[in-house]
């Protein structure tokens, strides 16, 4: 089973209608949620007066900060630099509001529509100050010494606090020391420098279904039972507990199903914390629905990433001998759950599959009154990717190198690995695991005959076409610790259950976790039910994040299937009256090897392991087995992607007319999962690279708060995808050799696609920015054709 | 904490009024279900017409047993005898109806009030059948070959089946070749025989709360939820799932709060498996809430025996050489889940805690037109101790003997303890484990002084006053294995959650399991949580029934702390870098012994125990244990009751001035329960004794059917109850040496009273029936003012 194009157990329930998502979640006597948000970016708040709401009828509660200020701002998950602490989001705004959404106010009414009427009622008397967009500009005071010490919760009084929320370097080998040199060196002629201005454009994930959570408090059972949970269950069940003052096991979170997760969706925002909260205090269920103006302001926005980078080059092979980088990230106004993630994986994962002895990147994050960013899938190797491999673009064409062979030069040599590159990656020592970069780009190469395409991109030039041909090469990382666990346990019917702390964002986790069972157990993957994201049903969980599962929960489902074999192999043998050595697992049975007639089902087994029979055998009763997966190292998969584009020299439309990802996953539990991914991850990166962006007014006005304004590509800007999935390079660091394929289908894309449109336009260094709007390429395809 | 009065746990969030009961349950979209019922005992179904309901505005469906005909009868939970088999009762009636009440059909609507009125528009063709209501009569055919084929559901033909639908013996001695000799015996004069007759009404347990079940089928999660589970949740999750074709881990049963068990409650009824099954086919919650009328005709009967004693005694002591016994119990229209538990329990526990080297009881199970009978509580124990008791009062009385001192020649002396008496109970050898009969006749007689009550009796009576001593002695039996299992677990706040397979009937059982665990780790039993009846949070339980939890569940529980302190000993000496025998459990904590500065709280051994630091510790991640305890014994506690009473002359009324019980409960986990199960066990026996009882016409119409007709007693027929607990004969064969008191308060009420009301009337033998009713008392009174 592992390694089949085994069909998604998630999908029968969805093609049904029978899926259940947040909003599908009904409890008798629920109310309805609505946020009153500031429609101002940056202000003093003066007053907010919900009297005129409370009047309505069917509205039950309104609350603002002053009804909430116990509570404290929302704390890190990830990267919890402590000098982010004084830039904490509070639940609702806190004396000034700093976004255009901020949650200032709240509606709890019996129905959604009522609230909805009557936060609109909601006075708030808000004194405008001038508004930061650009995070480019040097910083200014963001928060006054009473905010930043509130902020920050520590206790310790603290003094204001300027926009540049922290900065930080992530470095080995001696940069300094290496340009110390350069200026000899260039003069001999051995080495130049070579310079780019990079930058990615705010944009973040979008799924169909909007966020949304639904919360109720279980007096009889004095339990706190949350529906619409999604990524990160666990964390937020104990974020929630601790601010509602229950203990954990009080809490249950409960996913319900998922329209798309990409990394903004499930992580712990100000809605959830009031959602809950409502529901503790008014003890009646709570529900609320985010609609799709909200979400483009209220959830997670990212990217958003102004790069610059330095190298010194050796001029013979194009050999990069040093790399100083420097880049800025638009926060926006708050500093999340993610604290500073995207800029810590932006610094360590930039010098990507090269080698460059010398090292350097400075971080630095800056607040801005905007919608807070966090994580977008492939979180901070979207943006340092693209920067890298333009300049690495731009060295091979001053150079007069054939991209590729520049690239081969600086790969890390297959036999090299592991690798260490002596700086860390989510707290982790970054040692790429396995890999072989070269044979990757030769299989890409050959399989999809890149000689073949740039003859052809050459005769449809000569044709008079703008067309191009580009790619861009990446490292990824996956399989983040530190643990995962599961549980494998069989009924007396012979139904096979896996429960764990696994989530799903509609990845497929179960289609892979019941493959990996299935596989040990020799039994067919779809009778295996898969129950995750109840956090009652099992104790400990990590999430759905840093494309993490198929390694941790796959490794975990592994070795929980191994125990319960060997408890089945046991249990059969002392039935038999044989060895352990003499029966075997035999298409979900136990048989005796020498006598296959003597056979127990799985179910059987379960039977003899009711409590006394397991007692006399002194086995612990049922047949279910925990496993775990520890890890402190990721694994990285890597791959290459490459886009043919045409530009059309009217409109300036750019059209994709190839992409191509060729991915090293060391092993593919499930190839066709992994080429979905690949093609929704590539989608994304289109969208990131072409059509997406939050744009901002002077004043701080959103001026994307639609999908008329925010353009997500659909299924007539993507082309089919052409993937070549290899499995050159197992992780030796997990039972299985996987590694994960979440994020791989959008890291390059940006790099490649710019790429080809610089070749296109045969216009050095034409695409620094992203997205690559029409008006941008109209002026370009004019200054060709002037020429 | 064992043995302390400690305060219920369940009280707090009943006082609040935030219990919830089966019927405050609600789910959104929930359709509402109504059962048809007959009007008929005994009748032909020619046709059963819901076309009319079906028609109603709201109704969604409606079912004869036309559309569940593929749904087998119910089966048994416990002494499946197979020769029931053919009296299993179908969900709805099949091609007969035999009882008042059977269900017939079923309308299912979305409001309670639709459903109910659109049940009244399905037409019964039924065709009347002559009915039996007496079950002394000779055997008649009840049911044809065709339906004792269905029922039995074997695959075998069946001929046709008469009314008695099982007769065993239970044995030992020789009772025959005693009473082979007993004529030379009494013609010698040495020893006589004596004869009882007596009778024990029909009645049952009704609970404040009607039943009640709720049930939804989850499709997203494929998994099949049922609220209002009571009594026995793993069974009828098990049978429920068996009959929708679901693996019992997809069905989960729970518990909602419950007004009043005693037996009746909980066991698998049609209703049930109608609820479940509409909600499987109609994909919509469906809630079915018995009312009053409804649970009096539906819910299981009991008791309704009527028991014929033959006794052969040596004259000079009152030595009981041999006993034979006889006895009916009126089963009703089918047999139910409990099988022949009432009647095997009848006979083995017979003997009482008398020696009896003779011993013989033959069980007649029969078949009436009446609602089907099962257990209510002290099953077999309340009719055998009135029979038994009755006549060792009647030998007393005729040999001229203080009746307490004829108890003494018979009871097992304590210095033979444990004492195997060589038949069976509930499958189990019946072992009394322990206990001293004279003893506690002693400390009663003494506690409450006999002497001065009898002196006081007399003083009234010779004032003219018809009032009366007396009392019945009894052995109880609890404590019924197989199993039963606990997990203990400590979260990282240190909170302490029991989660276990045990069930609540509202007996306290969280409050003793609370104060199992408290006691071993030292910290206060109102701290813990208990999580039980559902089914989903721990994999086996075997339910609440037979006084088997404070047992079987305690005792896992003890276990599991066990396990769960070693586990924090362990884990606490690694921390502290010393061995686990110089640290011990404190208050909550673990300390150092030598230096009780170095502790650690259990929240923080459970935060050492996440997973990656328990696998370094290699220890299972968090801080839980699981404990079990396994019994194929049954323990035995014993009990006196006594009673004063007096008759009104003109209207025949009793009033029982005083209830005198003497329990022996081996250990006592908590004394204020213990009371309170005693003083309301004393009630039901009241009930049983003096005022309840289901009465028939002859054509089978039952005439009880209100509580203006079938008269519980009210607190104003109930005396204080005088208990006096004793622990002087733990249970050698579990670790707390408890024994349970879930129905010694009930047991010998009837026998108690009877003997009270005999001496008040100085009338032998004047009671030999219950109820005792005052057209009975005012005539006996009568024939005592005509001499």
């Amino acid at each position: 089973m592992i390694g089949a194009r085994a069909r998604r157990l998630e999908d029968p329930v969805l093609l049904r209608g029978a899926g259940r998502f947040a909003a599908d979640t009904a409890n008798a006597g629920e109310l309805h949620m609505r946020v009153v948000r500031s429609p101002i970016a940056h202000g003093r708040l003066v007053s907010v007066d919900v009297s005129a709401a409370l009047l309505v009828d069917g509205v039950v509660a309104a609350w603002t900060h002053a009804d909430i200020e116990a509570l404290p701002a929302i704390g890190f998950r990830l990267t919890p630099r402590p000098e982010l602490l004084p830039y904490r989001q509070p639940v609702l705004a806190r004396r000034f509001v700093r976004y255009v959404g901020e949650p200032v106010a709240v509606v709890f009414a019996t129905s959604a529509y009522v609230a909805e009427d009557a936060a609109e009622l909601v006075e708030m008397d808000i004194e405008s100050l001038e508004a930061r967009v650009d995070a480019d500009l040097d910083p200014v005071v963001w928060v006054d010494a009473e905010q930043a010490t509130w902020a920050a919760g520590t206790g310790e009084e603290l003094p204001e606090q300027d926009s540049e929320a922290t900065s930080f370097v992530e470095e080995y080998g001696d940069v300094d020391a290496a340009f110390a040199d350069a200026d000899d060196l260039v003069a001999a002629g051995t080495h130049r420098i070579f310079e780019m201005d990079a930058r990615i454009g705010r944009h973040t994930g979008v799924p169909m279904e909007c966020r949304g959570l639904v919360a109720r408090y279980d007096a009889a059972e004095e339990l706190l039972v949350i529906d619409g949970a999604a990524k990160v269950p666990f964390w937020n069940r104990d974020a929630v507990a601790a601010m509602a003052g229950l203990p954990p096991h009080q809490v249950v979170m409960r996913e319900t199903h998922v329209g798309g997760g990409f990394g903004p969706r499930g992580e712990l925002y100000p809605e959830d914390v009031l959602v809950t909260l409502a529901a503790m205090r008014l003890r009646r269920p709570i529900k609320w629905i985010e609609d799709r103006q909200e979400h483009l302001v209220a959830t997670n926005h990212s990217r958003g990433q102004h790069h610059r980078l330095r190298a010194l080059v050796r001029v013979a092979d194009g050999w990069i001998e040093a790399l100083d980088a420097d880049f800025i990230l638009d926060q926006g106004a708050y500093v999340r759950t993610h604290g500073a993630t995207v800029a810590s994986l932006t610094a360590s994962m930039l010098p990507g599959p090269y080698v460059i002895p010398n090292f350097r990147a400075t971080a630095h994050v800056r607040l801005t009154h905007k919608t807070p960013a966090g994580t977008y899938r492939s979180p901070g190797r979207y943006e340092g990717t693209f920067a890298r491999e333009r300049l690495v673009d731009k060295i091979a064409r001053e150079l007069h190198m054939d991209p590729a062979e520049l690239r081969r030069t600086n790969f890390i040599p297959a036999d090299q690995m592991p690798y260490e590159r002596p700086i860390k990656a989510m707290g982790t020592h970054l040692v790429h695991d396995s890999g072989d970069y070269p044979l990757l780009l030769d299989k890409v190469s050959a399989r999809f005959d890149f000689a073949a395409i740039r003859a052809e991109v050459e005769r449809r030039r000569a044709a008079g076409e703008l067309v191009g041909f580009g790619f861009g090469y990446f490292v990824e990382k996956s399989g983040i610790g530190p643990f995962e666990g599961a549980r494998v346990s069989v009924d007396i019917t012979g139904k096979v259950t896996i429960t764990c702390g696994a989530s799903s964002v509609g990845q497929g986790v179960d289609t892979v976790l019941a493959q990996v069972v299935a596989d040990r157990l020799q039994i067919p993957h779809d009778t295996i039910r898969v129950v995750r994201g109840r956090t009652d049903q099992f104790e400990f969980g990590r999430g759905a994040f840093a494309t993490r599962l198929a390694v941790m929960a796959g490794s975990a489902a592994a070795n929980a299937t191994d125990a319960l074999a060997d408890k089945a192999i046991r249990v059969a043998a002392h039935h038999f009256k044989v060895s352990p050595a003499e029966v075997e697992i035999d298409n979900g049975a136990v048989a005796v090897i020498e006598d296959p007639s003597r056979t127990l089902t799985l179910g059987e087994i379960a039977a003899l392991l009711e409590p006394v029979g397991a007692g006399e055998m002194k086995e612990d009763p049922g047949l279910s087995a925990d496993g775990w997966f520890r890890s402190d190292h990721m694994t990285y998969p890597y791959g290459l992607h490459a886009a043919v584009v045409a530009i059309d020299r009217g409109t300036g439309n750019l059209a994709i007319e190839r992409f191509i990802v060729g991915y090293d996953v060391g092993r593919s539990l499930n190839p066709t999962l992994v080429e979905g991914q690949i093609a929704g991850g590539v989608a994304q990166g289109i969208g990131g690279a072409v059509y997406e962006e939050f744009l901002y007014g002077e004043d701080g006005t959103p001026q994307c708060t639609t999908f008329m304004d925010y353009l997500v590509p659909t299924v007539l800007e993507v082309p089919d995808v052409e993937t070549l999935v290899t499995e050159d390079a197992p992780s030796p660091i997990n039972p299985l050799g996987v590694k994960g394929a979440g994020e791989g289908g959008t890291t390059a894309v940006a790099a490649a696609i710019a790429s080809a449109v610089d070749d296109a336009l045969r216009i050095p260094d034409a695409i620094v920015s992203v997205p690559i709007r029409p008006d941008l390429l109209r002026s370009l395809v004019k200054s060709i054709s002037v020429t």
